[in-house]
């Protein structure tokens, strides 16, 4: 029998999470900036307020939780899956959260380790979002970028993910662009300048992803060159995402284009302008892109596991 | 008739002076915690309280200063030289202070600035320290790094500085090993780990200077194979010392090694463990070093420029 259940998704800044009805559709949602490092360890009680009108007595409805939760630091480790990993394991391998309220039945999904000594890697949530990606797309095989404060570059052939690789980018660019000397030349807040972002895109490319010698540029630029702090922040991102880019296109292909037409094709999971300028650095690189919605591969990810949860019982 | 003179070097967290007597030779110094950062704009009270026991009423003592004390933030504006530059020509173009205590003769050596839009730079006090190895070493030829918060790498010709770089290695070391994620699994204040050092240079060599996909290893490394925090340092260390060094060589020779036996030697400017750091990492990668003093060059400059300016007299 099909019952109501809920997908989380609990990251160091964010808390989401969905209520599918019996049915399997998504009949609420809630979201609050209550990850990891604003909520002191307070676990259950932060969870429980969230979803408690959705919660029914006299019998544990399921959450399935995916992201930091299941770190070291998180409400309970859940521990990771060794690359290669079969997506499709993801369900057997869950870390039930013991003696929590009777309301609920909590599930974290673990996350997925790379142990080799020259390319260590770890990653939580995204896991899902791959599980999604196989989920909406069948046949996709090939690689896949997750923008944002930790990129994921990642591998998949069917439905096991053969490696993966962590771009810090988006940690750089606040670090870098707020915190750095270059802080006096950034407007990180400011929309990044398309101009500048299509010069640092150029750079990156020209200098074969081989960037932190033009960080400073950004220094120079603004004292002898009136380059602008929106210039700069379009030029910073364009030279962090571009260099991100440009190495994992070497990694890939062993320095071979993909195709006969010199073209290959990246899944990008990412939403709004960070999609957008993953979109326009690959472009400016003759490099297709196929964009595919975050979120959606989030709930299409939980909910294969939840299913598969409920075909096990 | 030569007189005694003052020798300083100003940057952003220190403030360094040196008392010569009127045969040239130092007779006093002194050093104090007091770069543009720490003096809120007071740069002639704080001279003045610094160097007072040296000064003589009756005349103006000739106070030289190079650094950052010559930058728009700083005392006065020293306009920049543009490269190629003959560092002989650094004493045509000192910044005279007007309005100072009678007791003193301030002037503010010239930065030299790059206005390449495809690689903008500026240095402030640099130069000094290139005027003084050419001094010291009259037929110097090639390229000299200078390690530090912002690493200059120089291309020298005879007295003419032809191209530089800045690399922001030692403030990305400190940004990223303290303020980043990485940060919990760095030991900044320990002093780098040597194995982890020189696995950061192989990982930098064998990654071409493409770094930036494996900063993220320290945190793995940290969570999946048990790497210390000292390790790490060492290892965050190597990986950006080396990603410099990989890139300057790329940019020198243009891909080719400097002569048949692929080996070529760089001049380091610098001293103390940073100096060792970077030896090791060129030793290597088979690149002999000639390690210089940085303290040696900035007073041979300054002492160069004062001779000069006395002929010009």
């Amino acid at each position: 029998m099909s019952q109501n259940w809920i997908a989380v998704d609990w990251g160091t800044t964010n808390f989401r999470a969905w209520h599918f009805d019996a049915a399997g559709e998504v009949c609420d949602t809630v979201s609050l900036p209550a990850g990891l490092n604003q909520i002191s360890g307070r676990f259950e009680p932060v969870l429980l307020d969230a979803v408690g009108p959705w919660l029914s007595h006299g019998y544990a409805t399921s959450v399935l939780i995916a992201g930091m939760a299941g770190a070291r630091q998180g409400w309970m480790e859940a521990p990771y899956l060794d690359v290669p990993a079969d997506l499709d394991d993801l369900h057997n391998q869950l870390c039930p959260v013991p003696g929590t309220d009777p309301r609920v039945d909590v599930s974290i999904v673990p996350g997925l380790c790379q142990r080799s000594p020259e390319n260590p890697d770890v990653m939580r949530g995204e896991e899902v979002q791959l599980l999604g990606l196989t989920s909406l797309f069948p046949d996709f095989s090939g690689p896949v970028c997750l923008p944002g404060t930790h990129a994921k570059w990642v591998s998949i052939k069917g439905s096991t993910v053969t490696g993966f690789t962590t771009h810090m980018t988006g940690e750089l660019y606040a670090l870098i662009g707020e915190k750095s000397i270059l802080g006096h030349s950034v407007d990180c807040q400011a929309a990044p300048d398309a101009d500048g972002f299509a010069y640092g895109v150029a750079t990156a490319r020209r200098s074969r992803g081989v960037i932190l010698p033009h960080l400073f540029d950004v220094r120079a630029g603004d004292l002898l060159l009136d380059r602008s702090p929106a210039w700069n922040a379009g030029y910073l991102s364009g030279l962090l995402i571009a260099a991100e880019i440009v190495s994992e296109l070497n990694h890939l292909s062993g320095g071979q284009t993909s195709d006969q037409s010199g073209h290959r094709t990246i899944a990008i999971i990412a939403a709004g302008g960070l999609a957008g300028r993953y979109k326009a650095a690959c472009e400016a690189m003759d490099i297709k892109t196929q964009l595919i919605d975050g979120k959606d591969t989030t709930l299409a990810g939980l909910s294969a596991i939840h299913a598969h949860m409920n075909q096990t019982l």
